[in-house]
């Protein structure tokens, strides 16, 4: 029984490897950007990054590659068997078993792969900020928006596998196209890729002027550079965020209804600058969620581990199989 | 332990009352509108409806109603201790204790409730569309949309046993007005309600001409008259069933989202009709499920009691409560 195991949340535009301890101290770290190469058999480039990620967090403690437990958690549809079977934020893998690919390029018989949503939640459920909660929904605000539901205390799974895809779910009837090939998703209104989106409608309308002559024009715009923007004081920064947070409050609400879900975590790496939207958020549930005030509180707490916490549950994963 | 027990599915427009044996039998049924009388104290018209069903089945069978258990199957919020929290579609009824106020007029002890789409859940899981899946959401078409979620064998109950609101899922964000409060409510898209919508829209817009002289009128328009119109052969009248049925399949696709749910079950009311707009929705289905030929098929099946499957349940909450 290993412990140690290193877990790697590889996202649509980087990956996180971490290097973590059973009772969740984290003892490495790695950073580095996710391929896009179309010109490489798909997944070939991410699982090169993924492999080098691993050896330099080896050799800071001296660990065999072969011999350490890891986990992958990866962004889309993940079967029970750890097939990749349909990934819009990250296209160049789709499809591709990074998992198998992982192993026989490092000769280890020790990787395993979840989806990068549900790790988070695991995560969050064992060690951050839904430990003891029975019944929450995790939610990562990334390039996309991942989900992991937990009722009753158990990670809900689906029929394939496929549970939490919570980011696809319409908020609006034939709204704004999405890559996953369907309309108004709610991920392309409340996610990074979706501020990214409102901002540049926003931009297009005049909203954003004094941005956009900063940064020589609406198409170098950033999400960071709003809320470094927002948090300088300025009010159609803050109020862009405010919408954003408004369209998240939507869809908790709709999760809300279905599930009854009384506690959501925000993750992702969005969540850094939680304190720029949730507040509008909290507001807009009371106003959108049926019957609010006949149900006790609804929280909506932050990540503990905010960007990292794909990557620690990638290793709870990881421990839970192979240790 | 009793081997029979009375159902009743309090709906928005009318209450459907089942004397039912154990083994799912039907020996008794009595039908009668809701009434929507603000003058009485809330609920006090409904439970005398409700009492008179009551004695109506006992007598027919020379049972005391007073020691039969009685299961009654109610729209909208329940709390776990049986009290309606909140009843968009049976404003009269908000609020009050149904249960409580019917126990005392029968002189019963004997007296549980339930959501009635949890009921509907629960008889097609025991008896009907759903028997031996361990995962479905059962979708109750009436005045609105009721939904109870089974996941691992159990109906999903939430925080509060409020679980299941599917119906008040935001499809339309700032969409149609709905009786809860909220605006793009599913329901108001694919219910009977929100096909009695969709129709007067149509009907302004000069889509159905024909069934409107007839009726005399776009206010004379009932739901009935389009499905019975469609099935003659009109072409409005069978694209606007197709309409509704795109609509449901929306919010099925967000349940197969957010659950990876595989199977559903489609009752209440409008499912008499569903021969007209289900053929839509599972076309619907393909085009709007995220990664849908990368899942397993998804069923959509049309419950195996119609209407009765509320009360129907309701009798299994009685049995396995109370008996």
């Amino acid at each position: 029984m290993s412990d140690v195991a290193i877990g790697i949340d590889v996202g649509g535009t980087k990956a996180l490897a971490l290097l973590v301890a059973r009772d969740g101290r984290v003892l490495g770290e790695v950073n580095a950007p996710t391929p896009h190469d179309d010109q490489l058999a798909a997944g070939e480039a991410t699982t090169r990054v993924l492999a080098n990620q691993v050896q330099t967090l080896c050799q800071s403690l001296h660990l065999d590659p072969a011999s350490i437990p890891i986990g992958l958690g990866l962004p889309g549809m993940m079967r029970r068997d750890g097939h990749l079977a349909f990934a819009p934020n990250l296209q160049s893998a789709s499809g591709a078993e990074l998992g198998v690919q992982l192993a026989s390029l490092l000769g280890s018989s020790l990787v395993v792969v979840d989806n990068d949503a549900n790790c988070a939640a695991l995560a969050e459920h064992e060690w951050g900020a839904a430990r003891g909660v029975r019944d929450f929904v995790m939610v990562t605000l990334g390039t996309g928006i991942g989900g992991g539901v937990f009722i009753d205390d158990r990670l809900v799974r689906g029929q394939s596998g496929f549970a939490g895809e919570i980011g696809h779910m319409v908020v609006v009837a034939d709204g704004a196209a999405c890559p996953c090939g369907g309309r108004g998703c709610w991920e392309r209104y409340a996610s990074g890729g979706g501020l990214q989106r409102l901002m540049l409608q926003a931009a297009r309308e005049g909203r954003l002027e004094e941005l956009v002559r900063a940064r020589g024009g609406a198409e170098n715009l950033r999400p960071e550079d709003l809320t470094e923007s927002a948090r300088c004081g300025s009010s159609g920064a803050q109020a862009l965020l405010g919408e954003m947070g408004w369209w998240l409050a939507l869809g908790l609400s709709n999760l809300s209804a279905i599930l009854d879900c009384g506690h959501f975590v925000i993750g992702g790496g969005l969540s850094s600058a939680a304190d720029l939207f949730l507040p509008r958020t909290r507001e807009a549930l009371a106003q959108l969620v049926e019957g609010y005030r006949a149900r006790p509180t609804i929280t909506v707490a932050t990540s503990l581990f905010g960007p990292r916490s794909g990557a620690m549950g990638a290793t709870l994963v990881a421990f839970e199989r192979l240790a």
